[in-house]
């Protein structure tokens, strides 16, 4: 059932990516580049969830479409700028060469830059369907979520913590803000689309925080484990830049247990706050992220 | 006149830029860095253009706070990222180390896409005096104003520019965008907040148009003529970059020329348009801009 779905939302979101980007033109390089990497056969797992998160409240998903977008873009906004020499320093990115090799370091930065601009156009877009007052709330947290405050600040600490011992706390507010709010923020978004507050709210936030936290484990453990044909960049890059991760710290037999036990975790919050009918995606989606290979 | 208006309202804009940056801690590199690159003496003249575009509609300066701030925001970290080795490769602005140069290279990327995104947090922060739908149509014409249409793709096209001989309508396409979108911003901002359409619109951004292409021209005759001590960055960088300027195309005299042309249509516009005791801060600003020695 996941697999139909999802397959289903990411031709879904391809396509509104590419309407929002069709009319950028000139100048060519950053048009062309912001499009490359956007349009990377990404798993669309943070607009995915917004529109799993609408449906669950019984709420139109094209009222989710522009959110989407956005969140998708300001993610791709920071691959590109993580891959950058001064950054990771990576050629590769699921596979293909990363946007400032294919199109020069000074293009990068500005690609991403106007990725994360173009969010905010696209957010507050004319003839929406939701009113004025929850877009300036999706734009104020959106923005708060992604910046220093959110996954800017969990980067900066990424970076500063490479080839340095670093304790649990810190890891954990690496994992919870350069991963985690990037996930949270979807859901979020979707319950002020639906007009969600209160308890319903709370327990979806902490499912969200839960699968983001199982995801970052999953990519240390991948980073490890993988195969490099599946997930499309070389193994080993976070023993290579001497990053902390679960498995440096907690050996790897110990983060598949803590692995598991995040997914249990969120999978009860679903069974117990929604009928099973309805609950069902997000169940299969914790699966996914446990047992997914790239 | 102008001189005191342009201290008074540098001062309130410092002071309100300080408090939207004064409660971010952490990361520390983060939060300190994007204090030094916003808090470092500017003119502030495109946050001041926004007030005092305000003041000639009639509206209180207090609506407009929380737009200049953000426009200054994202006036800096284009100024962060302009600087970076992989663009213009910059150490000194305003007789100060670059934020890259002080804070590290991956530093100074991130540091710039804080403020970038941080400026969008300010232009939605809660409780302001104007109403949701204006503030989605700012956040809206901003993120069009800065992005690929707009400053970054100015930015773009002065980069590809180096080095080749270059033809008017690309310097002006250069000089429209780079700079003349981020200082007609701030005066359709303030018609946004004002409410103001039509003629009286039109013509406040066809000044700001003028203005913003005379500040440029000023920029490029700085460049070649100006004082270190007094522009904070070594003189002749245009040239050493093999960039293509208004004196570089026309000479010196008749860039001069052309300089004053633009002023005087500017202070034209505002003689035409407004009575004399109202539009006369518009009158000196334009002078000002002729005549600034950094």
């Amino acid at each position: 059932m996941l697999k139909n779905y999802l397959k289903e939302k990411r031709e879904i979101i391809d396509e509104s990516v590419k309407n929002y980007l069709d009319d950028l033109k000139y100048p060519k390089v950053i048009a062309d580049g912001m499009k490359y990497a956007v349009l990377n056969g990404g798993k669309r797992l943070r607009p995915i969830l917004l529109l799993m998160t609408l449906k669950l409240l019984g709420e139109r998903e094209e009222k989710g479409i522009p959110a989407a977008v956005a969140i998708e873009m300001i993610h791709s906004y920071s691959l590109v700028h993580d891959d950058l020499p001064a950054l990771d320093d990576d050629d590769y990115r699921r596979g293909k060469l990363t946007t400032h090799k294919k199109y020069g370091e000074a293009q990068g930065i500005l690609i991403g830059d106007a990725l994360l601009t173009h969010a905010f156009n696209v957010l507050t877009s004319k003839d929406q369907e939701i009113d004025a007052q929850k877009i300036v709330d999706i734009v104020r947290l959106t923005s708060q979520y992604a910046g220093v405050n959110g996954m800017i600040g969990g980067q900066m600490v990424d970076i500063e913590s490479e080839g340095k011992s670093i304790d649990l706390p810190v890891l954990q507010y690496i994992h919870t803000h350069k991963t985690g709010k990037m996930i949270s923020l979807p859901v979020e978004v979707a319950c002020i689309i639906a007009g969600i507050e209160g308890e319903k709210k709370e327990k979806l936030i902490e499912y969200s925080e839960l699968i983001g936290l199982a995801f970052q484990i999953k990519d240390d453990i991948l980073d490890i484990e993988g195969d490099f044909e599946k997930i499309g960049k070389p193994v080993g890059s976070d023993t290579e830049l001497e990053k902390s991760t679960y498995p440096s710290i907690f050996g790897m037999e110990k983060t598949k247990e803590m692995l598991a036990e995040k997914i249990e975790a969120a999978k009860n919050i679903i069974r117990s706050e929604f009928e099973s009918d309805k609950g069902r995606l997000f169940i299969e989606l914790a699966d996914y992220i446990q047992e997914r290979e790239k």
